[in-house]
């Protein structure tokens, strides 16, 4: 099954947007897990039964499992392990945020989908698509491009100003028809943004396979309307609500495609390491719903 | 002692430009270490022990030991482990392409920084200085920003031209001047391309502590004398010789800085898969060496 069709499944069964970030890093874990075997893992388990009917996805972040070395890789397959097992409806994205070459994608490949076996992954655009056509041939999985990124200083490169001498391929837009804005027309006065250029190449040049998707803080919901229109129905992942300080409400009403759906809203730290992680989530959940219908 | 420290102690040492990429593959190892117990470490163990003497660094790429999971991620820091333990003065460079925001990037750290214990890393920029200010805090490690790569699609967005409408910092030039073209005046008309901008950035704002560094594929000569330009003496690390076809003598006279020295040349897969791998490392060293002069 492709990602987007398991993806459309569980927003459907669970009429959920939701997606619980498993930043599950050591030193933060309430003590009660900190004394187990195998720590991160026993945590991680702990959400995803107790929220695995909220959610349309996890999002385990690599770098908190690398940072305990081969034990955390393995913490963090035995998380894999589990949702596959248990939860084989609920895609997984592993937020890796990784971008070679090509040959050593082939190695991050070998990781994420054949010893994780993961249905997704992050990525950065930066050495452009041709290093990145290993993953996008992968028919069946689903990669989240970098494109506008919630931190505060995302803006020092994603929103430069850049200057297209031709855009041979005009944008669809949510409606089909050709961005006249977008045209071949385009100049330095057309004021497009890296972010924005990005989204257009996802959109009209990487994404033969239907496999692509962008990643779009909830920090930037301006940015999110922009994006939402170029890339028509594309499906968006949205990090950055709760401690990051991403508003639900104009985050949903910016980002939401013609179906009403169309983006994964991440919290992390907020649903993980509350006192209760269920009802942090169910909060989400219900926010979610509230503003999205 | 600072990255640029040990780096120039070695190279004076070993007369040598040159990196090895440890990019050791489990499938292309010969037969017979793929039979050992840990033939990553084995394989890497050989090559370091028949090098080590030729070499200014060694620079592992992550991506191959993740590829085997919570297995090579221990083979990975076995290999660490012995280049400090016999190698000491030998920086290992973790080419890993990290980049996330703050708060993740502090498990990247602990990953490169307290498991593996190396010496650089190297990290995308798209993320903006703020995000990677946890890894540029730390004094005494080396932080390769990804320029220019070498892979023959680069372009895509690399080579975009930016508007700029203030630069307020002028850049300082390798004599020392500050460098007209870059001035306040900056314009379209500068035709100023995002790789450039990065270069100059890290050069001007990110490098308070004297701890970064760029990384410029040796595919690019052309680009490579144009960052040069900009941000002086600073050390680049070049892959890309060799198997992915960059020219020896183009590379060391685009790339070298005002003291004949400033770039680590790496070489991965031409060397460690050669059926010599000490005679293929003694030629390119030599090359190098002969071009320098």
């Amino acid at each position: 099954m492709k990602f987007q069709e398991k993806l459309d499944k569980i927003v459907r069964k669970n009429n959920s947007l939701l997606c619980v970030g498993l930043d599950s890093d050591l030193d933060k874990l309430p003590e009660k897990f900190k004394s187990k075997k195998n720590p991160q893992f026993e945590f991680n388990k702990f959400i995803i039964d107790t929220t695995h009917n909220l959610v349309c996805a996890y999002k385990p972040n690599s770098a908190f499992y690398e940072a305990e070395g081969a034990d955390g890789i393995r913490e963090l397959k035995l998380t894999c392990d589990h949702l596959k097992k248990n939860y084989p409806e609920i895609p997984i994205i592993l937020d890796a945020k990784r971008g070679d070459i090509g040959s050593s994608n082939q190695g991050y490949i070998k990781y994420a989908f054949e010893y994780l076996k993961v249905d997704a992954i992050t990525l950065h655009p930066y050495l452009g698509k041709e290093s990145l056509e290993p993953f996008l041939d992968l028919k069946e999985k689903g990669f989240f491009i970098l494109c506008k990124t919630s931190n505060p200083g995302a803006g020092e490169f994603q929103d430069l100003s850049v200057i297209l001498n031709e855009v041979k391929d005009p944008v669809p837009t949510k409606s089909g028809r050709k961005n006249a804005s977008l045209d071949s027309s385009a100049s330095p006065q057309n004021d497009i943004k890296l972010y924005q250029y990005i989204a257009i190449q996802v959109a009209t040049k990487w994404n033969k396979n239907n496999n692509c998707m962008l990643v779009v803080g909830a920090t930037y919901p301006k940015e999110l309307v922009e994006i939402r229109k170029i890339v028509g129905d594309m499906t968006i992942l949205v990090p950055g609500v709760g401690i990051q300080g991403g508003d639900i409400e104009k985050t949903i009403k910016a980002g939401l495609n013609s179906k009403k759906a169309g983006m994964i809203i991440n919290s992390s730290r907020g649903i993980i390491f509350a006192k209760d992680p269920r009802s942090e989530a169910k909060k989400l959940w219900d926010k979610i719903n509230f503003y999205r219908i």
